[in-house]
């Protein structure tokens, strides 16, 4: 593993480091931000899952977290949304897939499976490798993330039940194999046997039995993908029907943009660090 | 003025506007944070004056001033730091010059004087502009920065006595007429006597007999300008033999990065507040 950059900010450290991934067969770069706490012990981990087109800097720069992991002493790191670089399969101009667009999952379809493993590098790969580099806590971890990424969160959260201690979103994709800007993505990684997608779609996972203890999910009503891309009617309706406490707040006038995330970062936070803490 | 976007957060509105600039003969784009208490009233401002290579974007993006504008009712707003664009002259290859390096004062140089007159445009057009289109209380304004950005608010402030309630800054630059990276820029705007570049030399205007009523620096001692490009004792002492109160914190470990200013916007925009409500 190699160290990017460090600095300082509220007293604790927010680092990015890149390191070669076998998973994905690239190099991936991720940031981790440790609390002034890291300095006498182990911290929780608190994942941050980022949306389409993003890399590890968006929520880093962008998603005022460090102020409330610093005040809650959990570490939260943010890992990149693909594989990238020279010799990963790609289509340039398509931001719904490849570079920016790994759904979190693990591609069956050549020549996208070779790199886009997504899923077994964010609750495998990475967490031996901050495990091994970092004061980190391992037995206490949460996920959260953003659209792409809160789907990713919820859906990793559902297939790696005990893993999470809470999982929580900010508009997150509900259901993305039915989803206009995520369908075409899916068949390239996992092939036209739509079956096999239901276990990569947080609605589907629950409809067919998986489960969490609770879920928490911001959503901007003034966000433009809400009606064709997120409609969280499907993950409300998905968890009514299981039995799942969902905390859905809808939010007036918000968008879709990081003044939006940043905006109710410390709910989330010190929703996921009562949780970690118990 | 055209709005480039508005996007709710913090329950206020942040803003990005365009409009054609008399004082630097182009178009220039600004940031404006509203606060919820502007639904109610005027509310005060408090301007940021942003650091060589930015635009207003960056402190939008990761200064995390809006929770904290928005708790003390105060509108934020955010110039860009240089005029940009075809015809204004600019040597692409050197930030510390040209684009994003405004220095926040009046060239009177060609063929530069027809385009950098960022104070001018910071003092004047822009306030009577805002006045027009926002629920403003001009009467109360105070003034903020970071690097080229602090040293522009302190030197503004020391040239228009009464303007602003209160000014602080984050790792300005204390004496640019003396330092490696801006004495080439007060050449090529000011010209070759030197003496004209005292009245925009925060040291020397106070030197000159120019005062202030008080003084807030924050400077981080990992910031690797510290000793060539900023070196705030300067500043220090200029204030301690003109009587002027000083509070410089040094902060241990902290670089010139935003991850050192996002850390203490919180006690700025606190100790503007305090003043601007008096």
């Amino acid at each position: 593993m190699e160290t990017v950059s460090t600095s300082r900010s509220f007293e604790g450290t927010q680092g990015v480091y890149r390191h070669a991934s076998t998973a994905n067969a690239c190099d991936m770069t991720f940031a981790v931000y440790l609390p002034p706490a890291a300095e006498d012990g182990p911290v929780p981990v608190l994942w941050y899952l980022s949306g389409l087109t993003c890399t590890h800097q968006n929520v880093m720069d962008k998603g005022e977290y460090r102020r409330f992991a610093a005040e809650h002493g959990v570490a939260v790191i943010c890992p990149d949304t693909s594989p990238r670089g020279a010799g990963v399969p790609d289509e340039k101009d398509n931001w719904q897939f490849g570079s920016g667009a790994g759904f979190y999952l693990n591609a069956t379809e050549a020549p996208y499976a070779a790199n886009y493993q997504m899923a077994r590098y964010i609750v495998d790969e990475l967490p031996a490798l901050v495990a091994a580099e970092f004061p980190l806590d391992m037995s206490r971890q949460s996920v959260f993330g953003h659209s792409m990424g809160g789907h990713g969160a919820i859906v990793l959260a559902l297939r790696n039940p005990g893993r999470f201690r809470s999982v929580s979103a900010f508009a997150p994709i509900a259901q993305p194999t039915t989803a206009g800007w995520s369908r075409p993505a899916f068949e390239k990684y996992l092939g036209p046997d739509e079956s096999v997608w239901r276990g990569w779609d947080s609605t589907l996972l629950i409809e067919d039995g998986q489960r969490l203890d609770e879920l928490l999910v911001d959503q901007g009503t003034a966000d433009s993908f809400l009606n064709d891309g997120l409609r969280p009617w499907l993950l409300e309706e998905a968890c009514r029907k299981a039995g799942i406490p969902l905390t859905l707040n809808m939010r007036a006038g918000y968008d879709h943009s990081y003044f939006f995330i940043s905006t109710f970062m410390e709910s989330h936070i010190a929703w996921h660090a009562a949780r970690l803490k118990k």
